[in-house]
């Protein structure tokens, strides 16, 4: 099939605003296409301006994926701090591997990648809560490495939230302006009429509407809810749930002060102009909300975590071992990552240096 | 959000190949949007060539919708039986009303339009079943306006079925090279995972299979089968379905000598150059497939009815009463439904001309 894709309008950068916004780049999977991905973005001459990014990672890994992709012009600084400024082109690199040359092999999914891919995501970690750097891009961990080495998580979210004690992180899917919430995500379809509770859709409107405030500054955002159903219940004919419970949700959410419209269809959303009407939207599970994301956000979609103390992005896919190192990978996702990280951190910054009147 | 809409590659017209094909337009609901988008479609320039198209409903009714669009000047020729051609710009119509002035009301959702709507879909079926046309479009009816008429049908594609005498006719999104089928459609969510069987999913892929040959002239085509559950069930560990039932189902119907691929997690699907590898996708259910497509597609999305004897196309919108009369209808979807009919009907008939040797 062929398809026409969208051109995607990459948002206007964020205005330099003082000092540059530092970002933490966590290397990801030293197997996959995480490094491939980063040398890729900070090469790209359209990068976000008035950033310091700093890898963290091994620079001997870094070396490796820069010799693949024939970048072996490549200077990495190793530092030991984050440094107020990088020249463009040249990389800055934590370097907290246990050797000098920890072992590469494309593909392969082992306990050592899995190790140095979290190390990387605890000092990045650390750094945000210190306030060594403003935010932090992760590139994709292997779920199976990092079980291998001994954490016990699902994968990065997790991870951070616990870290930095977090009770309620949210998935927000990003890509320039259209925004993605979802009410339920890594589940069997069988079970998500069960978890689409009021208690649930609430919880999540109030997550989305904070961090539409506060990490993307829009002063009164308004959110489309989807139905469950196809046509979103036509009325009944097609099920219930939008009426026993997205509606009374949505008037609950709307005497909390938010401004929610639905349940909406959700297969005519998108086809039409009505997502212009709109900050953000709340599917009701992970194909609903992530299939139509990624169609329209191609290679430009971001994985932002609401709710945490810190700012965090990540590329929307994952390791790629299957392509690792034969210079393949494309770096549209991770750039957006880092475009998403900076223009939220500087977001805060403002919010934090003048309060809204 | 601003969402950057797909720049719509439109397929190229089929060549003419001897006499123009004949395509009897069903005017749809009188009150709805239906007449606006058939006017709009065949006063564009770029209307597929060396087709003859008839509008089968009422003149008045057509005229008053024209006025409405500052259409003054236009030549509705009321014809009795299909004309070899017709002037661009000008309109044929078959005349079915009971009356010479039936009533307009826009917005309205009254027994007299739904009456008039099917009036004009049983004489557009019967002549293709005898011949005279050679496909037919459809513009959206109202299902609540048809049943206080008394046509005891959901729609029209069970209407069709059953005056054609077919027992198994299957929806299919088309635009351009993106070809979407569904498992199942019009049910509640929580109904889906029990109507996802082997033989059902055999079925839908018989039926594709056959009309992407028969219809879209496509040699060996090769169909992509999503999961039911986030990432085809990630192994296990989101859902059994793609295991216990999918798999399954693709295995027989590989052994049926089929070519199909899956369980695919549908979130990647388009979000990737997969797509490009095949020539359709068979969803699970209603969101899963139409709200990427819709999204893709935006405005030319045409409904296929597969499975049928005759030739059968509409848009893949409703009768938008809410903004009937006011001049603000998209006629892509309509304009793109003329086009895949013309390809159809002359698929058809080259494969009746000339049987593949």
């Amino acid at each position: 099939m062929r398809i026409q894709r969208p051109t995607f309008q990459r948002p206007e950068p964020p205005a330099p605003n003082g000092s540059p916004t530092r970002v933490a780049i966590t290397m990801g999977d030293p197997n996959g296409i995480g490094p491939e991905v980063i040398l890729k973005s900070l090469h790209d001459p359209g990068l976000v301006p008035s950033m310091t990014p700093v890898v963290i990672g091994s620079a001997h890994v870094l070396r490796v994926h820069a010799d693949v992709l024939g970048f072996s012009d490549l200077d990495i600084h190793v530092v030991d701090e984050v440094p107020d400024e990088v020249p463009r082109g040249d990389v800055a690199l934590l370097d907290v591997a246990d050797e000098a040359e920890p072992p590469v092999t494309f593909g392969a999914v082992t306990a050592e990648g899995g190790r140095l891919a979290m190390k990387a995501v605890e000092r990045a970690v650390d750094a945000c809560m210190a306030g060594t750097v403003d935010a932090m891009a992760t590139a994709p961990i292997s779920k199976k490495a990092i079980n291998m080495a001994g954490y016990d998580v699902p994968g990065h979210t997790e991870f951070i939230a616990e870290r930095t004690g977090s009770a309620k992180p949210t998935m927000m899917m990003v890509a320039g302006g259209l925004r993605v919430g979802l009410v339920t995500s890594h589940i069997p379809l069988a079970e998500v009429p069960s978890k689409v509770t009021e208690e649930a859709i609430l919880e999540k409107v109030r997550v989305l509407d904070a961090s539409l405030r506060q990490d993307f500054a829009i002063d009164d955002p308004k959110v489309a809810v989807f139905g469950l159903n196809p046509h979103a219940g036509e009325a009944g004919a097609f099920g219930h749930e939008e009426a026993e419970i997205i509606a009374p949700a949505l008037e609950a959410a709307r005497q909390e002060g938010f401004r929610v419209e639905g349940p909406l269809a959700a297969d005519g959303f998108f086809g039409t102009q009505l997502d212009a009407d709109f900050d953000a939207v709340l599917a009701m599970y992970h194909d609903q909300g992530l299939v139509p994301f990624k169609a329209l956000a191609f290679d430009h979609g971001v994985n932002y975590t609401a709710g945490l103390p810190i700012v965090r992005t990540s590329p929307d896919h994952g390791t790629a071992h299957g392509i690792a190192g034969k210079g393949m990978a494309l770096p549209g996702s991770m750039r957006s990552a880092l475009e998403v990280a900076v223009a939220v951190a500087r977001h805060r910054r403002q919010q934090t240096e003048a309060p809204a009147s």
